[in-house]
């Protein structure tokens, strides 16, 4: 199955009916392959006028309760900057696929890692922030997918799923691990339903009281906060010590497994840590992996984003980079001689 | 002068002679002293449909080589970030204002400093940045104003000023130190001004092709870097050792030093350290200060974001953190305290 | 039932199963009927971003062959002309539903008729014409929605169903005479429904060799003129010869009806000649009726409209107009009144 | 000089300062010529968002006193509906130049005569009507468009000049007759200028209280009579009694003069005559010219929509259509065997 498309019916697995969005490349195969298969489930697939219109069309679809979603690419997330912090201030749960393009602008449509700022700091204005899932493979993708909705509920807050676009058009076999119709999710309280028989609920990000803003703010980041406990990261070869840590993500991280494997005959030693949550960012995890290895590479499709988090969480010891942009991406090979070439430098 | 009109004012004596916009508290001041200012000039004013269409009309009229600018508040700077992304992947020199409210969503109309993140780390998709500036008084936004359009030029990429809500409503004596005519202005040799008797210009932020887009994004990267040239900061009462170190941008900092002050009779030395990029920080300034602090305190109106760039400049040392968050802001009274507090405990 | 709903209820009668649109008064409650109503059915509510946007989902659904209405107020109506005129070019079957209020402009939220000119002469550009039907009554409202999708789908043309605004609000007992299921419904072999298998269907309104626009346009010509044959129209008390014909549409008929009634123990003999399509006009009938009156005498909620069509339907002969407007609505007593002048008048 | 420069420069002449636009073929030439020469004159261009945004900047110009204007061609003349209905309903002069193109729908980008009806019925809701002036030659859309300014300000009223592509594009003589500086246009007491020491003047469309709004329906209702005072028509070789009048306006007018003057050999007698105003029509004056021709014979660059003002105005005699669409334009030949045959044809 196609990394689009699994997306997509992990969606529907996830008891998800509703999608809003509009076409960009390289996601095009999700909106198209929902709108055929949401009629199926009974579900509704709306292309809005424009993201603006899509991203504002899941605040109130998921301010009535239902599990809803959105994908796009990077210019057309941009678009979704306001609503996303809307969502985030109301609470609203919602998944929300980001299949990266090069950028910044119009860029092109070929695969890339450089809107991880925008997901994991927040792109919309005020404090606010999004969980950010980062798959790896399509079974990943899909099971992301699922249980980003089940994140997304449970924290009332928007999610984003960080896809590469390798992991888009990449054909892999899944199986869906779960599946849940509409009926059996539990009731949101919260919801605007319609209020026969009960007292109004309101689904509101404006409050003219700073002090009722203050105490929602503070509210949420302890929200934020909270959600530290769904931090999560894997590992590849990095059992004792080694002389270089690879830190990627998503797709890069499967070029770096293919590095780290090819430098084993030659005794290099090499591991991967790989974050599955960008936000919460796996920090403690990969200062404790890190303090096994002599050097750190960070290596992603941007020019130098996430270094800037694991640099945080290294404090003061060098962290290095490489990177490939614009739709460029390192071979193994490439990335093998990066790792190489540290292997072989002095610790610092 | 109130601030909001220094702000437009100042533009015009940068020689800016467009204003596009849409209205929002706290900030329509501003466009509503263009409405009236720009045409005395010959300039021209246009509220446009939406932040969308109105940041679309800075990117053609960078284009064209004409200095420009737009001011908004939070929630329409979210409105923007498409567009903002396109005009630095497209090296557009614009300058953008955003008066900072209560946020995520729509928030509060009071003052806030919640958008850091989004100005600092990239709104928008892509490998890009802006230039920040962060005025601390009504005089230094007005300097800075000037300074913007410059700095936009020499290095073509979009500029924001950043203020917090409180500066755009506070009335002192201003001086605008310098007046350029629009004529006076350097041509700029890429701006698509009409090709005849030349070769075309092309202002494009799209590259189908991944090597160019590339070499692009490696060429917007260097220039980032150059741009740390431009870093800058001030200090309050810093020489010598500090019980502590206040770390404050904006009209916060002016609260600090009120605090400082009111504790020197205490016997309690605390220091300001304020700075005036946002982007490029002044990390090595920062650090050579922190390092005659016994501790350091960051305070912000949000629940943490500047904090983030503090600690990664300081590495693993302890950084405090107080915050006002919703349009409350915190009296000097209050931040003594803190300072007061952190100044009894023990070095970490 | 209220007017509202029951021309929402007569859309799911019809096999509608898709509303698309954007609030305003004074028919708000046609789209809250239908947000509630079509999820139970399996359909779908969208409240779209405009009703530029409404319009042109519209466009979309009809092109892949779906039973779809939308219904606005005046001002709404207005903004979908150039869908509008697109759905007749590419020959789409969509229903318009119209409950007028005041004009020009925002005008007020009260019954009107002046959008008859609109309605039936094409307010979008370019020579197309809608099928244009005006219940009198919540029973007929009812019947004639159900029919609209009918001829919709019979002409490939949108129709509208010109409301008064008295309609909308007004409770009648009303009969739902038939009942269709979608699944029931005749394929569309012109609709894109996914091509697998066959020829690629087109959809389009877009033709840049003059000799095929040319073509197409004589074509949709002669399906206007076939349209003559579903002219309709009501008759009240126009037995033999009469002092004076009132010709009125919507609920303008009922009250002229009250008016005729109230005149005949005065023995002035009027009669009513109700226009139930008002494209195409009933101008034979009319001319047929016409011939056993002393007078003629067109009453609107308009400044007159429809007079233009009387009075080019009966030649040099005069014709009298009486209209209110604004949201102001004649009585009974005031209409006979004017009815019973006329009668005292000398012939022509 | 080509139609459409002359255009734009004749509203320069007539003091208008501001143009508000968004591209369509065939009439790019206006605001491509506008964008330059406007910022000569002190004035501004804005090219908007979209159709709909820039009919409501005209609004706004036009409430604040300015003479401004817009062009486009079908399609995007339909998005203005709305704004152009509330333009009427506020009594706003502005002037709005719409060069036909082949519709309905997108259609063709070739010269075509069919939103007749959408520009002298009114394609907006409600009662209101536009002045709608029909140049023949650059010459006289050079003419028409100056005094549409006067017009509009004489009114209040939207004035919408109805070229049909071929004008356009058409190079021929030009000489202006008039040149006003908007410093010399007399002020306007109603417009919103800024109230120091005055009442604020209000621009508005929305009457809640329906006794308003039909004051206000009955003024707009009176102002357009009054605009009959405006009528204006031209002839051509009607004196005494003719075989054939034709009734064509534009630049059909011109090539039913070459047919004529081709058919004079043959010894058949045939006038033309041509509404410069389309509304208010010429009834008058098209009844007595037609008193002396045994047939009459309207012609269009449409399916038939003059064809019905004509016939109302001629009552019950038969009057012929020959009309040519999409983009096809007749020739002088074609029509000329149109003409002979119905002179030769027995008068009815």
């Amino acid at each position: 199955m196609k990394g689009c498309e699994a997306i997509g019916e992990a969606a529907i697995h996830a008891g998800c009916r509703l999608f809003f969005g509009y076409p960009i490349t390289p996601q095009n195969e999700i909106p198209e392959y929902m709108s055929g298969r949401l009629p199926q489930v009974g579900g509704v697939f709306v292309q809005a006028e424009s993201e603006v219109a899509a991203s504002n069309m899941l605040y109130g679809a998921a301010g009535a309760g239902c599990r809803c979603f959105t994908s796009s690419s990077s210019p057309g997330i941009s678009l979704m900057m306001e609503a996303v912090s809307y969502m985030a201030g109301a609470e609203l749960p919602v998944v929300i696929v980001n299949i990266m393009r090069g950028g910044p602008g119009l860029g092109g449509i070929l695969p890339s890692q450089s809107d991880y700022f925008q997901a994991t700091k927040g792109g919309g204005h005020g404090d606010y922030r999004l969980l950010v899932l980062a798959p790896s493979t399509v079974q990943e993708a899909a099971d992301l997918v699922i249980e980003a909705f089940d994140l997304a509920d449970r924290y009332r807050n928007p999610v984003m799923v960080l896809g590469d676009g390798i992991i888009g058009q990449m054909m892999e076999p899944v199986e869906f691990k779960r599946t849940v119709e509409p009926s059996e999710l539990p009731l949101k309280s919260w919801a605007t339903t319609g209020c026969a028989g009960r007292q109004r609920n309101i689904i509101n990000s404006l409050y003219l009281k700073p002090e009722e803003l203050e105490e929602h703010n503070w509210h949420l980041a302890a929200k934020y906060r909270e959600m530290a406990r769904e931090v999560r990261h894997a590992i590849y070869e990095t059992n004792g010590d080694m002389d270089v840590l690879v830190v990627a993500y998503g797709t890069v991280a499967r070029i770096a497994r293919t590095a780290i494997d090819s430098l084993k005959e030659k005794g290099i030693k090499a591991g991967l840590f790989r974050p599955v949550t960008l936000f919460p960012y796996p920090t403690e995890a990969l200062n404790e992996t890190a303090s096994r290895a002599r050097h750190v590479l960070v290596t992603e499709l941007s020019t130098g984003q996430m270094v800037e988090d694991v640099r945080a969480a290294l404090g003061k010891r060098p962290v290095e980079f490489y990177g490939r942009v614009g739709g460029m991406v390192m071979t193994a090979e490439e990335l093998a001689a990066q790792i190489e070439k540290l292997a072989h430098a002095a610790a610092v």
